[in-house]
């Protein structure tokens, strides 16, 4: 179901992230597309004032409709700015930290989920910010999603990379490979499972076969490294077929990835961060989205940071973001 | 220099691995390939028994030469077989755990080392053998590479894997993650850069380039996700680049080995066992040969099991197998 009946389009939101960081000029080159816009119909969330800033050197002055909230029907061509409110440009920093930019990235955020919970729009993309100029403007939360957990009200999300071959859900995300060991439980695992499931079958995967992976060399070899594949996973394993899912494993991780790519899985449960992460980026740096699962919204969002070092260059490549895009249009099945 | 002087093709010694196993299969089948006889002189070792059960159904029957040791000079075009002694092959259970295989597989590996100590052949390369069976025949050590090791007198061997696009050499390898994570020590890293180094140096290029990874979710960010980087694994980059190293990092882990296949980097230190393993077999299964680093011979091995289902139906690929043998060829420097 869309946002809005009669539609056929989905309605995607897009936070411009940081102002000084590349996220808006990605945002504005990806809804360039005509691809895109054949199947999205997507409404930017930011300052006016970046905008401005960038559309005329992307051509895309007279496409734009500046908005104070969305209207009622979305009948006009142009692209939807909403517009969260004045930024003094003329003391941004580009390409640096600083309050202002991390303040007006909380509020696209926080206005973007609005939109979203509202039904305004059917999903949300985001931008990347940065996380100092974030904490400097008082986020709450140690990053973009634990941020939109609380905006939410939700504390158990996870993250999901979402790629051409490759579907993977994460056990644990930023916290150290030891505190991850330690996050490795029963519970935890069963509720990844869960959560990507949910992600999957948005995707029209009705029962999808989900391969949830080890956490020592070879999935352990039978007990010769570690304890937690028969301790934890293959109990969670267990639990997860016992409610219906289809799960399998715990498998070894080296080659779980591989057999996926080839067809042999829907979805890949990883018990860390880099597990998951360095299949999915060694595949193609530019192909996987960032999905959160467990929040009550659709999230996307792009798989890089705010590069400073790429900032206005007109260099900034919106590969990635064009896929978020569709890619939060794919999951809102309208 | 090549073991025996005014010869272009290196000699390449074979151990047949378990003879229950696919290793007598993939060996055999790989030496029927007349560009790989174009650049290396393969030397099968192991028990006559088991190849003469295997080269009728492969046409190899009139190109082989049983010998018990290596004539000084190699002039038949026939393939030579070093018989490692009787094998009753009417006991033997194909694709089965059996001490009688565990024994002929280790002798075919004590053959090999000798004859790759008294530079009889040039380079080692080694089928699977069955960990359970080789240990009812009383192996010592862990592993294949332990036995080696334990045999050539040497304790600090690093595994390697080398595939076209990807040169890794690890840390640590067949231990649990909680395990290698206490072994994330600066001498310990320090020694795998040097001893990776040295291998890369027989593929001839004399300065490579060496991204050190991380051991935390984008190289710890800073300290804000655990502190090996900063405490053991910088310091190393550091020792190394002192002692004429060209190394990097610690790097985040889950874009090194992308960077590294774009050609940013010649070799590739990972932390642990899986980090680099999923990078590689993500790319291609059947790719990644290992190597051995601190051995005192050069021996590569393909990076796959005795696969006992496969056993007795013409359907092992012998892909890894010619990998590793072509590779074995490189390293030797002939």
């Amino acid at each position: 179901m869309c946002a809005r009946e009669g539609r056929h389009k989905p309605i995607i939101g897009i936070t411009l992230g940081d102002p000084a960081g590349i996220g808006p000029e990605v945002a504005l080159k990806a809804v360039r597309d005509p691809k895109l816009l054949a199947v999205v119909r997507p409404v930017l969330i930011g300052p006016r004032a970046v905008v401005e800033h960038y559309a005329p050197g992307l051509g895309l002055t007279k496409r734009l409709a500046f908005v104070e909230s969305l209207p009622e029907v979305l009948t006009t061509a142009r692209i939807q700015v909403v517009d969260t409110g004045p930024l003094a440009l003329e003391v941004i920093p580009f390409g640096q930290v600083h309050r202002e930019c991390g303040r007006a990235a909380l509020e696209a955020i926080r206005r973007g989920v609005a939109l979203a919970r509202e039904r305004q729009i059917d999903a949300l993309v985001t931008a990347p910010i940065h996380k100092k100029s974030a904490q400097l403007a008082g986020m709450v939360g140690a990053g973009h999603t634990e941020f939109l957990a609380h905006l939410c009200g939700v504390e158990e999300v996870r993250l999901m990379l979402v790629g051409p071959r490759l579907r993977i859900i994460h056990v644990s995300a930023h916290v150290s490979l030891r505190e991850a060991l330690d996050l490795i439980k029963r519970h935890r695992i069963v509720q990844t499972i869960e959560l990507g499931v949910q992600v999957v079958r948005r995707l029209g995967i009705e029962r999808p076969r989900v391969a949830v992976a080890g956490l020592n060399p070879h999935a352990s070899d039978s007990g010769l490294f570690g304890r937690e594949e028969e301790r934890e996973i293959a109990p969670a394993v267990t639990t997860a077929a016992s409610r219906g899912y289809e799960a399998h494993g715990p498998l070894p991780p080296d080659t779980v990835f591989y057999r996926a790519t080839q067809g042999e899985f829907d979805l890949v449960v990883a018990m860390y961060h880099d597990q998951g992460h360095i299949a999915a980026k060694t595949l193609g740096f530019e192909d996987a989205v960032n999905v959160t699962a467990g929040l009550p919204i659709i999230r996307t969002s792009v798989d890089h940071g705010t590069a400073f070092d790429l900032v206005g260059q007109d260099r900034a490549s919106p590969r990635n973001m064009k896929r978020a895009i569709l890619l939060a249009g794919q999951l809102s099945r309208c």
